[in-house]
């Protein structure tokens, strides 16, 4: 292959095909998905578009995007149920004529015999491609994926499969290394291996992570650093291009250990590496569970507002039960006791709404289950405060307010935390932290206002556990 | 407003403006979200877009869009600190200047204020628009949306803002009902009122009770019907025009009413009823903590593989906390035998991957909440299978296999359910349903195979919990 693009001269454009998509039956992933690998690879896209079955709309689509970009990613309408001419509109565009392209006639057999069904018309139908495609074997269904190259006009056009689940793959394993090759640059230092690595902070807004990184992520073009928000998490991802996978990763590595460093003044006490949950890791859940593995210790949570989402998160992880033995969902007062050795009086005195309750669940649950780390959470999810009676006083407490604790057996360094509000009592031994938090919904509907408060306070009790974690 | 779109005649597109989107960071859930919408009016798209804040590419996007549709949806780059010239673009395109637009300016000043914000010119900028604009007030953020008429030329611009949780609320409550009455249309029956009605369907797949509704959603001009697919489940979307709510919605009932009535042969055995899990009700935890509400039931849970996700789907429904005291995340053996009861010999005989222990985790939630129903699920949510010793013969279990058992205290009709795969031990008075799930995850990775067998289970759980309850 001969092919290539020159990095100053390259833009993309990605266009969806897919009446489903025009109907809004599903939210368009693919799109955005390769946008941000494109990203990644430092391939300017300035425009994405979507268009159903239609030969003539669909060419009308096609002749634009070539007259205005030079890189086409095409996806959706390859199925062999489609009656749609996606394939032949896009290739007579590109000067191209379909045959059997027998390779991936024989794959598509054999899937087919695998799953023990017969061959139609419509499966050959999806092995008809250009003699001169590069053809990328799609191992997760069954239209292979191709690019057309055309080399006089400059112009290049990749059709890949709609579904998310065979075009992310298939993208990341092959189509995304010859998409790194034909635009490799040795001029600009653009090589032909590509690398990310995902940074995951915590307790740090996305806005203020980017005027402290704004320097770097304009500057830097090798790695370059992209910032994502994701509701009370920021996530970085810097990637490298660059001969080989190690130079590559080294490029990675080196940019994280300056990220590390970068003090927060003014918007935030001590440097970035208070805040990172995890390098090279892709929630803080997981980052939790590989602290907790590395540490051979186990966790159970008492939870009350969050109703089983901190467990649930915990538990996506893959190896949660070398972690996890069992969390309980205490909603109700009674349970509280019953489960978490919650005290009568101390309900009484203090109210369900407290960080005593929050303490007394995390310490409840860490015996009963005989766990070296104990989550608590009580709150008030819904979109309308309540009052407690604190110490014989009534308080308002708004929707959103939510009381965290967690507590541990042991704890190597006893050194003060910066984030506690107040250390709730312990046990002989064992320490015990609490934290309440005033998360606002805004002006969500009462389902999101709901989903909010409780996704951020189990990211907070994630955050809390691992922090324990990490002292233990 | 005289301004008015002749039914046969009217074809929208949507366009979306914001880098962010070209750089993949975030998902366009506008555009789907408004394609649903205009399906729904009744009014074609044929095209989606986005595209930056730049100018000259915006200004091309958007004359293309005029010149081959006659609606237009824009979305974002209304922001008080965008640099983009998104309305002034748009504006000129459709010959209008922008002045200050005292009513939104006042509006935008009172939100400022009660934020204890100064204002600045940025945000006096979001109140310049159109005077004769047909303006929307947005009471989830400052920057109003706006219709922007052409009646010569028979063109409609309508731009909205960006962030889904503006957007979603103004469209519902004053797009959509401006939209409904400019199209409205004595001639073919499309009055000015649309009104929506939601069933739910689980245990039917989506291509069966699209075979079965084939003939009513083609023919069906009002009240329409259009189905989603959601991971093993499917949602219908029935909507009716009328001149009055009350017509609307009683169009809405009697198609809802027919297609419950549905055979499902050759498909399934009975009728669309038997798989309707609500209607006018959006998931099945809603629907279970309705129906468990009118009964005043309590239910529990004890979860191995889910880890939490029944409960934590039942606690996303407010008013939850009438109906769950307490629940368990039982995921390792200890944990099962100390809060769900599950007997040593039990697991010795039958195997952690049993009916008979998913069975004893229902009972004992049951029984340790002093709950009227309890759920038990027990079962290998991983990539790889597993081996059991049952009653003494070693077994291999595929990953998906999942054990989920249904106990109740009381049951009015007793009668045989045909979902059932067997029945568990009961205890005197009490009934048990376990069933066994083969879910299998395909070729997803790790993570999402995990995450799918997870919320199957959890689906199938709720499921038989609702059933459960509707008998009591």
């Amino acid at each position: 292959m001969n092919f290539h693009f020159p990095s100053d001269t390259i833009s993309a454009e990605i266009i969806s095909v897919g009446t489903e998509l025009l109907l809004g039956d599903i939210v368009n992933t693919d799109t955005a998905y390769l946008a941000r690998e494109l990203a990644a690879l430092g391939i300017p896209c300035y425009y994405q578009s979507v268009v159903g079955d239609n030969p003539a709309r669909l060419t009308s689509v096609l002749s634009l995007a070539l007259s205005r970009s030079n890189l086409i990613l095409l996806t959706g309408g390859l199925g062999p149920t489609c009656d749609d001419l996606t394939k032949e509109t896009a290739a007579a565009l590109m000067g191209k004529t379909l045959s059997l392209h027998m390779h991936s006639y024989e794959r598509i057999r054999a899937v087919l015999s695998k799953r023990g069904l017969t061959e139609t018309d419509n499966q050959k139908k999806q092995a008809m491609l250009p003699p001169d495609a590069v053809v990328f074997d799609n191992d997760y269904g069954t239209a292979p994926a191709f690019a057309m190259e055309d080399a006089a006009h400059g112009k290049l056009m990749i059709l890949m499969p709609g579904p998310p689940r065979e075009l992310e793959p298939l993208f990341a394993e092959r189509v995304r290394p010859y998409l790194a090759r034909i635009t490799a640059d040795d001029n600009s230092g653009r090589g032909s291996v590509i690398y990310s690595l995902n940074i995951g902070l915590y307790g740090i807004g996305e806005a203020a992570v980017e005027a402290l990184l704004r320097d770097k992520m304009e500057s830097g073009q090798n790695p370059t650093i992209a910032p994502y928000c994701n509701e009370g998490e920021v996530r970085l991802r810097i990637t490298a291009r660059g001969d080989t996978e190690e130079h590559c990763h080294a490029l990675c590595l080196s940019a994280a250990e300056e990220i590390r460093s970068v003090s927060c003044a003014p918007y935030r006490p001590g440097v970035l590496d208070d805040y990172i949950y995890g390098i090279g890791c892709n929630s803080l859940e997981e980052a939790l569970v590989t602290v907790l593995r590395e540490k051979k210790l186990h966790i159970s949570c008492a939870e009350s507002c969050t109703g089983g989402y901190i467990a649930k998160r915990i538990t996506n992880i893959p190896g949660a039960s070398e972690v996890l033995d069992g969390a309980f969902v205490t909603y109700a007062e009674k349970t509280k006791m019953a489960f978490a050795a919650v005290k009568p009086e101390t309900l009484a005195e203090c109210s369900v709404y407290s960080s005593e309750v929050a303490a007394e669940m995390a310490q409840g649950c860490l015996s009963a289950v005989g766990a070296d780390i104990g989550i608590g959470v009580t709150g008030i999810a819904g979109v309308d405060g309540d009052t407690r009676i604190y110490h014989g006083k009534e308080e308002v407490l708004n929707a959103g307010t939510v009381f965290l604790a967690s507590a541990s057996t042991k704890w190597a360094d006893a050194g003060s935390d910066g984030s506690a509000v107040s250390d709730g009592s312990a046990d002989a031994g064992s320490h015990c932290e609490t934290v309440c938090l005033e998360l606002a919904p805004g002006k969500r509907s009462p389902m999101e206002a709901r989903e909010y408060i409780r996704h951020r306070a189990s990211s907070h009790a994630l955050w809390m556990a691992l922090q324990t974690a990490r002292r233990m």
